[in-house]
């Protein structure tokens, strides 16, 4: 956690620019934190990497920043999409948030048979996304795709991206993450659903209705995977799902 | 998720045996589910398994149960504890329902230098866990132990249980979970770590203070690791920890 604010924008990036923010923003800088000019701020913008940054100007609902060194050089996340069915309000921000910090390069909400959802406001989820990924010192923000139906995405999927799906009814042996190597291997035997470009899609409260089910297992791309003995709620497989793929495929390997 | 109402209970079972619940348990039963006499429940006391059974009498305070025929097997999780920082309520409440559907077997507040909590109250965690077990569809319910400082905990240590501190300061060197050995076995390096008793730390949002980080490093059955180049909040951090122990070292395996 650091002190200084660190704000996503739109602009380009560049040693001695100044650069405009938004009015939320300013707000955010000027009445929220009370920062005065010069006081110091870190922005980034998903292409340019992050810079160091201090308040120039502002008024109550305009702030310019005057961009210093580079501090870091652009990065994206490993390629592994999240597809999720919506929940109520509060479990879907909250996986928002958690795939933003876990690294998930898309968020996709995805219709399902029995999805029971509210509407799904996508403005409002990036916003969590950008605010998500300032605070998880992310370079770039997840792009949230407008809610679409699971046959709709199916029906365009390109085959080269393994669909890994957490199948939470589980009785018909999918396959353990942690392979049934056993002591002397135990990830192996798992791994090979786990490499990029990926997706991982994460059903409703209610799980995937039998058609679906058997839709998706026919589909070569997907790749059914258990999370376990125990039924985990939706958004705890989310993020045990994400931070499973990033330690066995993605960058928190190294 | 099943229709039948599943209860945790504390007294033994057996097939035919008739057993009362508790007052919030029969509220539950005939007021919110609207049971009748003869109407399904399913009930675990983290001793004799699971068993059918159904409602047999009723007042507005008490409820009697039947006890039908056992369903499941008693069946313990793996040896793996949950240390953590206590967070504002709802995020304490959280990490509690999330640790017990990952399979923590004893759940434990911490009071570190920087723990910036509400106070904990144990008896309200415990109920958590209880509720989160029963939709888990776990068989036992993590003991919430009462909050304890740090170095207090240290000093009473058992030293062949290893405890994993997610080390989010992270600039000197934790090991990434995923190892560094590449794409050949590429969880392999980070396995040592996760045995068979362990306990995973998770500090507080503002990190361990430097004193705390280097005492924990100093000692033998610690071992730090990373949990990737994005700062995760405390929330987070405790979940993916147990997902990553569960499907490298626990019953995510088979």
């Amino acid at each position: 956690m650091s002190a200084t604010p660190r704000l996503y924008v739109t602009p380009d990036l560049g040693e001695g620019l100044e650069i405009p923010v938004d009015s939320d923003q300013a707000h955010y800088l000027t009445r929220v934190m009370r920062l005065a000019a010069g006081d110091p701020v870190r922005v980034f913008n998903g292409r340019h990497g992050e810079f160091d940054a201090s308040l120039a100007a502002s008024t109550k609902s305009t702030a310019t920043l005057k961009l210093g060194q580079q501090t870091r050089q652009q990065q994206g996340v490993p390629d592994v999409w999240l597809l999720f069915a919506p929940l109520k309000k509060a479990r879907t921000d909250f996986v928002v948030e958690k795939a933003t910090e876990l690294g998930a390069s898309e968020i996709l909400p995805v219709l399902t048979e029995r999805t029971d959802a509210d509407t799904v406001r996508t403005d409002r989820l990036q916003r969590i996304a950008i605010e998500a990924a300032e605070q998880a010192e992310r370079l770039d923000v997840p792009r949230i795709h407008e809610a679409a139906k699971l046959p709709a995405l199916l029906a365009s999927w390109k085959p080269d991206r393994v669909l890994i799906y957490a199948d939470e009814a589980g009785e018909d042996a999918a396959k353990p993450w942690g392979g049934e190597a056993g002591r002397a291997a135990p990830a192996a035997s798992g791994l090979e659903v786990l490499k990029a470009p990926a997706a991982i899609l994460i059903g409703p409260e209610g799980g995937f209705s039998p058609a679906e089910r058997k839709r998706l297992r026919e589909l070569p791309y997907v790749r059914p995977v258990s999370l376990g003995p125990r039924i985990l709620r939706a958004e705890t497989a989310a993020v045990a799902a994400l931070a499973l793929y990033q330690a066995l495929a993605g960058d928190w390997r190294s």
